[in-house]
C-alpha cells in the first residue's frame, strides 16, 4: 500500500446550499499538495447574519498550509462559487484558474479591490489540463444556469476523481455548451474512483426541463401583453436573458437591461464569445421616449432583494421608469428558500399598482439549473464511480443523495463541511475532522461567525439595549445617581412611569444602599448595576434588556 | 333614500394574512351602532418585528368609538382571529360571541389575563342569531381546519351580509360539520347585499381536497414505518389530529401528545363535544416505557417554531423522548410563506441524526384549509351576491378575488385596512379612510408599530451600537476626554489597532478641537461626538453605528 493518499476535504458547501470550498490534496498524510476547488459566498440574512455584507467559508486550515497549495479552480461564476475571490485571495495567494468568462468575472472581481488581472488564468476546456503539482485539472464542459460552467477532471497517482461542479443535463441550453454524455462517457472510461457530485435537486423527482423549452410559452406571454413588461431572473443566467430579450424584440419591444449585475454578465458573455447574437440593447434614459407598449425590461433582484431594480421599480420610479397599472410583470425564476417574504413583498406592491404579475406556479417561465433525481441517475450511471460524494447540500440532500446512489449500487458516504475524506481506498473513510465555520465580512473587516459580535445584535434587536451610567467622585461616591438612555425599549411601562425614571429610581436606591466594596470594584459595581437595570426593566416592560455600564471615575 | 346606512370597515386582514378584524356598522353617518368581527393576531418576524411577542391590529378607531360598539364575534379559533382576544378585550369592553369550541378556547385565553368567563357568550348555530343593536347575526357552520368554523349571517336594515368567515368546501371534514350547500342557498335565498369573502387560496387552480382523503395515505405510511413515529401538524387541526391518532392506533402504535397548544384544543374539542373518539393518549413518560416502534408522536411546531416540540426534538431529548435513526418525522402540513427557514433547519437537524423525513411535497399528508379558485367561483355561484368584498388576503389575493368575482359578473371593490365601505347603495363606495396600523405586544406592554422601537432595534442589529461617554467638570472641560464601549461591532479595524481607542483618540482630538459653544451646548456637544464617531468607526471598519452619547456635568 502507497504512503500516499488522495483526500478530499469540503470547507465548504457541503451541510448547506451555498459558500463552495472544497479542497482535494495528494502526498503524504499530512504533506499532501493541495488544491482548492471553488471559493464561493453565502448571503445573510435578518435570522441570523443581521447587518453582515457576505458569508465566507473559515478557510484558517488553508491558510496554515498555503505553501502546499497549488492552485485555485473556479467551476462557474456563481456567487456560491466565485463570491469570495476578492476577499480571500490575499490570504491564499495561490494562481486562480477558470474557463473564459468565469475568469473574466473572477478579474472584474478582483480588479475592484485592486488585485491584478494575473491572478486569474483562463484555462482552456477538456481535454486541455492544467498542471497543479501531483494533480492534473481538465475543466469538463456541462450546461447548467449560467455559462461555461465545468466540471473538473481532477486526476492525481491516486486515479481520477470527477467533481461535477453545478450541473444539469440539457440538451439545448440556449447559451453555452450542452450536456453531452458521450464526452463524459469517454472521461469516466479509464474508471473514475470517486464522483463528487451536486445534490441540490435530489428531491425533484421529474427530469429536469431544458432551458430551450421556455423561448415558446415566453414569447406568448409577452405577445400577450398590453402595457410594459418588466421581467426578471437571476443576472447570471444568460440564456434566460437571451430568451427573454428575444421574445420582446420578436413582440417589437426594445429592450432594456436595468440593474448592474445584469449588464455586468452580458457584457462578460460578449467579450469572451459565449454569447454571439443578443437584441439590441437601450438606455433607460432612450427607453423614455418609447411608448410603454413597445418597451421590455430586463431586471434584477428576482429575489426580492430590496436594492435592486425589482423592488425600487415596485417602490417606485427607478432610473426615469415607472410601472403602471396594465404593466406585466413576469417572475422568470424560482424563489430560493427563506426569500419567500422579499418577493412576496414586491408582488404585493406590483398588485397595488394594478400591475399584473406572472411567476412560475404552472412550471412555464422557469426551469432549474440542476439535475433532478433521475439526472443524478443518469449521471451515476454514465460515470460507474468507484464511490460517490455527494457535495453541494444541506444535509437532507447529502444524505438522500448518498442513498440514492446506494440504491444504484455505488457505496456512498456522507462528507460534511470539516470532514477529511481519505480516497485511496477501496472506500471511502474519514481520515480527519478539521474546525470550519463561517467568515463574516462586516462592512469592511472579516469576523468570525463565533466572536459574539452579530450575536449581541441579534440580542439587541430581541431585546433592546440600555445604558447605565454612573458617576464617582473621588471618595468612590456616586454623584447625582445613575442615569439611564433606552433604545429599542418601550418608554411607558406598565405603572404608567417612564421607564428610564422607574430604572433610575431603582438604580438610584441600589447605589445607596451598595458598600465600600461594591462602589470600589468595578466589576462588582458593574454586575450590580447591570442586574438591578435588568430586573427593574423586566418588572415594568415584560424584557430583559441587553446592558452596558459605563462607570466614570474622577480622580 | 334613507338616511342609514351599512358600513364594513377592515381594522386588519384585508391586505395581510394574519390579525384579522372587521368593523360593520349601521346607522346614521357617524353615529353607526358597531360590531366586531374577529380579534386576531399575526406572527412577528426577525425582518421586520425583531422581539415582538405577538401583532395585533391598532384598533384606535373602536376605542374612541367603544359606546357604539355593541358587540364582538369570532367565526373560529385560530390565532389570527382569536388571538388578541384576551390582550384587547379591557379596551373594547364589548361582550363576545363564539360557537361553542371557539368560546371555550377564548374563555381559556382570557383566564389567563384574569378575565372572567362570562366575557363570551356561546352561541348556538344558524337559524339561531343574536341581537347586536340593530344588527341580527347567525353563526352559519361551515367546514375548515379548525371544528366549528362559521362565516356570519349578518342582518341589518340595509339587507343581509354574508361573512364567510375562513373556509373550504369540505363535504367530509372528519371533525365538525360538512360543507352543506343547500344551508348556505337557503340563507341567499332572500337576497344577498355582500358577500364578504376568504381570498387566501384564490392562486389555487385546482378545486379543495377533502381533510377525509388523507386517512388513507397516512395510515399505509405510518404502517411501512420501522421505528418511532412522528407527525407534526397544525395544533388546531383536531381532525388531522384525529385522523393520525387514528392511523396509529390502527398500526399498534400508543399515542402521545406533545405541545401545550395540542393538548389544549383536543382538550377543548372533547369538552365541547365536537370530538366525540380519539384513540386513547398515553404520557411522555408512560411512552418511555413502551417499545418505540410501537410508538407514534403528535407534535406542534410545524412551522419550525424554534421553541415548539418539533424542534426541541429535532435537537435532542424533549419530555423523556428522543428521536433515533430510522425513526419517521411526517409534516402533516405546509409551510406558510416566510416560514422556510425554520422547518429546513429541523429537517436538516433529523437527517443528521438519520431520522426519515416525509413532507407534503406529493399532496399526500396535507390538504388545506381554504377554498380553491373553484371553490369559491361555486361560493359565489350558491350566494349570488349583489357586491363581493375579498378579505382574509395580502393585497395580491384581495385584487385576484375581485377578478374572478367580476368576471363571474358580480361587482366587486379591493377594500384594504382603513379603507370604510358604504354597502348600502347599488354598488360598495368608498365611505371614509380611517388610520389604521399595528401594535404590537413587546413584552409587557402594547407599542404602536411607528413608535421607532423596532425600528432602533433593527438598526442596532445592521449597524451595531456604540456609547460615547464624556464627563465635563464644573468649567465644561471634558475630564479625560471620552470614553467608547461597543456591542455588536468588530474589535478590530483595518488599521489594525483596536476599534475603540481610534475612536476615542478621534473624539478627544474633537474635544480638543471643540470651543465653548460647543461644549457648554449638550445637543452641540452631542451632534459632533455623534459625527465624529460615526465616521471614525466607518473609517476603520466600514460600518456606521448607532450612538449612544452620555454627557455627565459635574456641579
Amino acid at each position: 500500500m502507497s504512503s500516499e493518499r488522495l483526500i478530499y476535504l469540503p470547507l465548504g458547501g457541503a451541510g448547506e446550499i451555498g459558500m463552495n470550498a472544497y479542497v482535494y490534496g495528494y502526498g503524504a498524510p499530512g504533506e499532501e499538495r493541495l488544491i482548492l476547488v471553488d471559493l464561493g459566498v453565502a448571503f445573510p440574512d435578518m435570522d441570523g447574519t443581521p447587518g453582515v455584507d457576505l458569508i465566507m467559508p473559515d478557510i484558517a486550515w488553508l491558510k496554515e498550509r498555503t505553501d502546499r497549495l497549488e492552485a485555485v479552480f473556479i467551476t462557474h461564476a456563481h456567487e456560491d462559487h466565485i463570491g469570495a475571490v476578492s476577499h480571500l485571495y490575499n490570504e491564499l495567494g495561490a494562481p486562480i484558474y477558470a474557463r473564459a468568462f468565469t475568469a473574466n468575472i473572477a478579474r472584474g472581481k478582483l480588479s475592484e479591490y485592486g488585485l491584478p488581472d494575473e491572478a486569474v488564468t483562463t484555462a482552456s476546456a477538456w481535454p486541455e489540463t492544467v498542471k497543479a503539482g501531483p494533480f492534473s485539472i481538465g475543466f469538463l464542459p456541462i450546461s447548467h444556469s449560467i455559462p461555461e460552467s465545468a466540471g473538473l477532471v481532477i486526476d492525481s497517482p491516486a486515479g481520477r476523481v470527477v467533481h461535477s461542479g453545478d450541473f444539469k443535463l440539457d440538451p439545448a441550453p440556449v447559451v453555452g455548451e450542452a450536456f453531452d454524455p458521450e464526452l463524459w462517457a469517454e472521461v469516466a472510461k479509464p474508471g473514475v474512483r470517486a464522483l463528487v457530485c451536486d445534490s441540490t435537486n435530489v428531491f425533484s423527482p421529474q427530469p429536469g426541463r431544458s432551458e430551450s423549452e421556455l423561448g415558446k410559452p415566453i414569447e406568448e406571454l409577452v405577445l400577450s401583453a398590453q402595457g410594459m413588461v418588466v421581467a426578471t431572473t437571476f443576472a447570471s443566467n444568460v440564456a434566460r436573458l437571451k430568451t427573454l430579450a428575444e421574445a420582446g424584440d420578436r413582440a417589437g419591444r426594445s429592450i432594456v437591461l436595468l440593474g448592474r449585475a445584469m449588464r455586468r454578465m452580458v457584457e462578460a458573455a460578449v467579450e469572451t464569445g459565449v454569447l454571439r447574437s443578443f437584441p439590441k440593447v437601450v438606455s433607460p434614459e432612450e427607453a423614455q421616449d418609447i411608448p410603454r407598449e413597445n418597451l421590455m425590461l430586463l431586471v434584477t433582484g428576482s429575489q426580492g432583494e430590496r436594492r435592486a431594480a425589482s423592488a425600487q421599480l415596485a417602490r417606485g420610479k427607478y432610473r426615469g421608469l415607472e410601472l403602471k397599472e396594465g404593466d406585466m410583470f413576469l417572475f422568470s425564476s424560482k424563489t430560493i428558500p427563506g426569500n419567500e417574504r422579499g418577493v412576496i413583498r414586491i408582488m404585493n406592491q406590483l398588485s397595488e399598482k394594478g400591475i399584473d404579475v406572472v411567476d412560475d406556479h404552472g412550471g412555464l417561465y422557469h426551469v432549474s439549473g440542476h439535475a433532478n433525481r433521475p439526472d443524478l441517475q443518469r449521471m451515476h450511471e454514465i460515470m460507474r464511480p468507484q464511490m460517490l460524494i455527494p457535495m453541494h447540500g444541506e444535509h437532507r440532500h447529502l444524505r438522500e443523495h448518498a442513498r440514492l446512489a446506494e440504491a444504484g449500487g455505488i457505496q456512498s458516504v456522507i462528507a460534511v463541511n470539516g470532514m477529511m475524506l481519505d480516497l485511496s481506498g477501496n472506500a471511502p473513510t474519514v481520515a480527519d475532522y478539521v474546525e470550519t465555520g463561517r467568515t463574516y465580512l462586516d462592512g469592511s473587516v472579516k469576523v468570525g461567525a463565533l466572536d459574539g459580535i452579530v450575536r449581541d445584535r441579534i440580542r439587541m434587536a430581541l431585546n433592546g439595549h440600555m445604558v447605565v451610567s454612573v458617576v464617582l467622585d473621588e471618595d468612590d461616591d456616586p454623584i447625582d445617581g445613575a442615569w439611564v438612555d433606552i433604545k429599542g425599549l418601550a418608554e411607558m411601562g406598565s405603572s404608567n412611569a417612564g421607564l428610564v425614571e422607574v430604572v433610575e429610581e431603582d438604580l438610584s436606591q441600589f447605589l445607596g444602599r451598595a458598600n465600600r466594596k461594591t462602589l470600589t470594584d468595578d466589576d462588582k459595581l458593574e454586575e450590580g448595576l447591570r442586574r438591578v437595570a435588568r430586573q427593574s426593566t423586566m418588572n415594568e416592560i415584560g424584557k430583559k434588556p441587553e446592558v452596558t455600564v459605563v462607570i466614570s471615575r474622577l480622580g
